[in-house]
């Protein structure tokens, strides 16, 4: 960040960057599946029982496999984390015109479920420390902008109702969960945790996704493990999970032959068929973890000796999954940035800077924000490396 | 309908039904699928290249297929036909506010995908030849409370624009389209036809789903085909096209590592996974269509002798894929209609009612309708009995 240290020398940084991926064939993705397990024995029970679609005993056996992992008492499956994120929001009570805060770096699917419930996502600031939500600057800003009016907080600069807060474990590191908690308490927010990219990682102990009153995982094909498209919903509340599920199946009331609904529920409950993959998926999770740390701290030791840059590693007392592994630069330079992209490219690496700031989107522009000055220093400065666990 | 007509002899149908039913292994659900193709090598394939998400060969594979099959110019696969509905009303300019003409008799998705847009539905009622949309009636509807003002048909009543008209082709049987398209026509009014129940029902020689502006399939685990869950869009628009593949797939713009995306979008987009069970599904349909024609007739034939009831079958001019067999009461009696669903479950033969009326449901009661007197009556009168091709 500061003039004073030392330009990015990119051909030492593609160097340390070719050695540590030299047995990997080329082109190398940025994040690729693993099949190595019982994949195709579970794709072929769906097929032979006949049981594919939106019920199953893999649907069953995967939503208590990932509540058992993670330390969940409930964990419900959706079509996908963006789904999730969606049904997530309406339990937690959001509603039309309410803001939502998440932070500006992020995927967009964060800030469109907040849309979908027709409220306006309110953007955040991040922490280098750990590439999420700021909870000192949000307290600060809360302090700011705020008014609790009979367990209401309002903000005052738009007079419209604060309804959530949703911190988001950028590439599998936990955000500051613990003052995060504590502010959101003072002004009676419900914590919504974006886990999308963070199955695996814990703070302190306790699996993300865990800590707030609901959290969202994501079994896209680019995740540590994967359903072909999916995602999850977790929860230790027996209500909210029944909510969570009657919401996610068309909010049709229990009957052996009639259909009624009594609310506008959705169709986002996870097929049989991907949850097979699931299952045989999440018995290679622990190898997964393993390798994609083996390949971090290789990332890591080769990159040590590199000037300009260094490699991001998880904060103290968390344990990151190590979804995408990041390295930092230390000057706001998109140009030395998109240099390394480009030469990384070349060698047919496929690299990426971080998501372009939600406020920078046509359709996020003008939506609150707090300044977002270290949000726009990682963008500049990001660049996201290959991380696959069989790398 | 009338009183004079004989009483419903519960026992006399359900020997008739038994009787075609006598083979099949008990208990008989409504609808299940069949995998008797090349399902497993395509699964097989997914695991063996990796590509089980939202992008692969069997994602565009299947998209051509189902265009030739329905001889659509496009189609675009999503998670499910919920999704393709709420997409389709999106790209169709349906807005928040707006309302949408849909039947009254229908699943919920219809209703709620309207919802979904933050617009309104309006019922229409039904006619007892087709079980589909009443073109007379909606001609008839609209002359009487719409005025058409630059180009925009305004609710009288409600002062809010009609956005759309989605006509849904019940169980397999095509609504009557021409009449139809020509009322939309003078009203300006582009159809979306809800087609999740009637691939391979055609209306005077052309696939349902593509007489309208956009159609939509359903390929969930109880249609015709499966892909244990998933949609698809057709139309014959190359600008719709592209502008529904761009909303399905988060709204990105194309770039080799930049993420930037230009409008809200969403997460809707077929894993290639389930395409691979289509393209393998799709390889029997022809097949499936031809064993639930000869089911219908072996129906129709046996409940050919019944009084107080008949089989529905297809009107002059179309063919119907037959998806979901329907019986008729002559008389609006609900006592009997769950008499005999009763005595047809106690003999493990699943049958349904018909679903209840969108009106009926707490979240779409007071919603502008039409005269819904023969959607009542069908709802009173119908009976679904057991579809699957393999009967």
């Amino acid at each position: 960040m500061s003039a004073a240290r030392e330009p990015l020398d990119v051909a030492a940084i593609v160097a340390a960057i070719d050695e540590v991926l030299a047995a990997a064939t080329r082109p190398i993705a940025l994040h690729e599946p693993r099949f190595g397990g019982r994949e195709l024995d579970y794709l072929g029970e769906c097929i032979r029982t006949g049981w594919v679609s939106s019920a199953g005993a893999f649907v069953d056996r995967f939503e208590e496999e990932i509540a058992r992992f993670t330390g969940a008492r409930h964990a419900v499956l959706t079509v996908n984390g963006t789904a999730a994120l969606h049904v997530a929001l309406l339990a937690a009570g959001v509603s039309r015109d309410d803001e939502v805060i998440i932070p500006a770096l992020t995927f967009v699917a964060t800030a469109n479920a907040v849309q979908y419930c027709g409220a306006i996502p309110h953007f955040a600031d991040s922490e280098e420390r750990t590439l999420g939500l700021d909870p000192s600057k949000l307290a600060e800003h809360l302090a700011q902008i705020s008014d609790v009016h009979d367990g209401r907080c309002i903000n005052r600069q738009t007079g419209r109702r604060i309804a959530a807060v949703v911190p988001m474990h950028t590439f599998g590191h936990p955000v500051d969960m613990a003052p995060l908690l504590d502010t959101c308490r003072t002004y009676g927010l419900p914590v919504i945790e974006d886990a999308a990219e963070s199955l695996g990682s814990h703070y302190h102990g306790r699996h993300t996704g865990t800590l707030g009153r609901l959290g969202v995982l994501s079994f896209n094909g680019n995740k540590v493990v994967t359903t072909g498209g999916g995602g999850a919903l977790l929860t230790d509340d027996p209500n909210l999970a029944r909510s969570l599920r009657h919401l996610t199946t068309t909010a049709k009331l229990p009957h052996a032959w009639e259909f009624r609904h009594d609310e506008v529920g959705y169709n986002y409950r996870m097929p049989n068929l991907n949850a097979a993959l699931g299952c045989a998926q999440l018995e290679q999770l622990p190898a997964f973890l393993e390798a994609k740390r083996a390949l971090a701290a290789r990332y890591a030791q080769a990159l040590s000796r590199i000037t300009g840059a260094r490699f991001f590693v998880e904060a103290p007392g968390v344990t990151s999954n190590y979804w995408l592994n990041a390295l930092l630069l230390d000057r706001e330079d998109t140009g030395a940035r998109d240099a390394l992209i480009e030469a990384l490219h070349k060698e047919r690496i496929h690299v990426r800077p971080a998501w372009t700031p939600m406020p920078l989107l046509p359709m996020y522009r003008g939506c609150p924000a707090m300044d977002l000055r270290t949000t726009k220093s990682l963008h500049a400065r990001l660049v996201n490396l290959p991380s696959s666990p069989h790398l």
